[in-house]
């Protein structure tokens, strides 16, 4: 339902000169005063992106942010401020009351939004006969290059991954580091031609990029990175392509630049050359035998 | 419980420079590259805040919307655009579809959004078992003076509050004009002291004013300007102090800015000197006989 309802809310919405993006990227990008502002945000249910049966509070509040902090990260922009909004269920969940499971939602959130440097600013907190939902904005600046936007993609583009994709409902999900420092550092020793976070499968999230940029790609099935505690499961691949929740970044630089970066990445989280960007609208795998077939999206579209 | 909670928030959340107004006003102030924004968010729930068995889902959207513009008027802030997060319950509601029930949400609030200038730059989509929960976050820029707080109210300022109270519950809580251009207004014409929207009724919007800029205040019953439609009712004052959701505006100013706006008002919606500011922390209702007794908070603590 989501892709059709963006696009449906993308030809109703206002036009304004101050909308530098709007609805259709990981996150917003407005002029205020002369400077340019990144926003976005995340709403995650009980039963849907987390379980308060099986999972912490503390944990759940956590991801919370850290989803949002992948946004501001894939628009390669520092995270300034969070607001958070609740929606607790009066009858409490995980053997807690309202105003306690509040309370461990937030301790969950804080020490994140220190770590990256993006205070709690405000929020709203509510009771209501559904479960809990959690909603968090966030804002940020972009470094002086601009933006990334998941549009700028060329073809003869590399196209680059970080981290190790699969796996991710096993846990990392709640417990993933945003790659805010990483998308930094790749802004600051490349010319980042496109980005956009692994929300939702590299299949769906490639799709995705490559839509908007008007561009195809392929992807080569050896060259992607798989998370260790999947390599032996069956179908890995089918895994790291499809799973959703690996919030790494994929990207696209010139070739020059990708030799540059993987000569000497610069931070340790690992960054692989999984394949290249082209002319045309196919999005396309090519198996170790040389073979290609369509890189169909079938990631995970909960969000 | 919110009380409580918030104060919690205050306690633990991280202090920040760049973060000029934080938790516990109707809005947060944010120093971004030498630019101040005022930023807030608002959540509402089915069966609290509205009911989509009741309400057309256009009108609902349009809420979510302007309960948060009201907030960014109680910091005298123009809009600058706006974020909004739904959770559709995957049954749909209202015999509508999640898709067609999220089209008619944001059916009902981009109009409103392009009356204040404040275009709807993002936001996030899921379905979930629960019922319908709109999250919106907005954000802004104050005017030359900075942004007006709950926090700089002083003994022997004037009370002054918009439009009039009581009686929303019936419809105005759907339909009301966020008083966006009024605060405007206010902060043009005069040196707004202490601001707060009327949220959640005025007795309990009152002592929170008074507590954040720790002040007492008496309000003259006779001067409170009571909704036409609610003036027969029984006790019309009661419902003026307690109903909630009026999201007019209570401003304190020195007496002499108040006498010149009450000369000239510089809008229509209505103005009215309602009381004074005193030393003290006793917030107080003058009869008409000149007895005086505690205006104890007693609002529509729901949000």
């Amino acid at each position: 339902m989501e892709l059709d309802f963006v696009q449906w809310l993308g030809e109703h919405a206002q036009r304004d000169p101050r909308l530098l993006k709007g609805i259709g990227d990981d996150a917003a990008v407005v002029r205020l005063a002369g400077r340019e502002l990144v926003t976005a945000a995340d709403l995650l249910i009980d039963g849907v992106h987390f379980s308060t049966d099986e999972h912490a509070p503390q944990r759940i509040g956590r991801k919370a942010l850290a989803v949002n902090l992948s946004d501001l990260a894939a628009m390669a922009a520092r995270p300034a401020g969070a607001l958070l909004s609740l929606s607790l269920p009066r009858s409490g969940a995980g053997g807690l009351s309202p105003a306690e499971l509040a309370r461990q939602l937030v301790a969950g959130l804080l020490p994140l939004a220190e770590e990256f440097n993006c205070p709690l600013v405000g929020g709203d907190t509510n009771t209501g006969p559904g479960p809990l939902v959690l909603a968090v904005t966030v804002f940020g600046e972009p470094t002086e290059r601009g933006a990334a936007l998941r549009s700028g993609a060329h073809p003869g583009d590399a196209l680059l991954v970080t981290g190790t994709l699969g796996g991710s409902l096993s846990g990392k999900h709640l417990d993933f580091t945003p790659r805010v420092d990483e998308a930094l550092r790749l802004a600051d020793s490349a010319d980042v031609h496109a980005m956009i976070d692994l929300s939702d499968g590299l299949s769906l999230d490639l799709n995705r990029l490559c839509r908007a940029s008007g561009v195809g790609a392929i992807v080569d099935a050896q060259c992607v990175p798989i998370t260790p505690s999947i390599a032996e499961a069956p179908s890995p691949l089918e895994h790291a392509l499809c799973d959703g929740e690996d919030f790494e970044l994929l990207l696209t630089v010139s070739p020059e630049d990708a030799q540059r970066l993987l000569a000497d990445p610069p931070f340790d989280c690992g960054l692989a050359w999984i394949g290249e960007v082209t002319a045309g609208d196919a999005v396309l795998l090519r198996r170790a035998d040389g073979e290609t077939e369509p890189l169909a999206p079938k990631g995970y579209e909960h969000r």
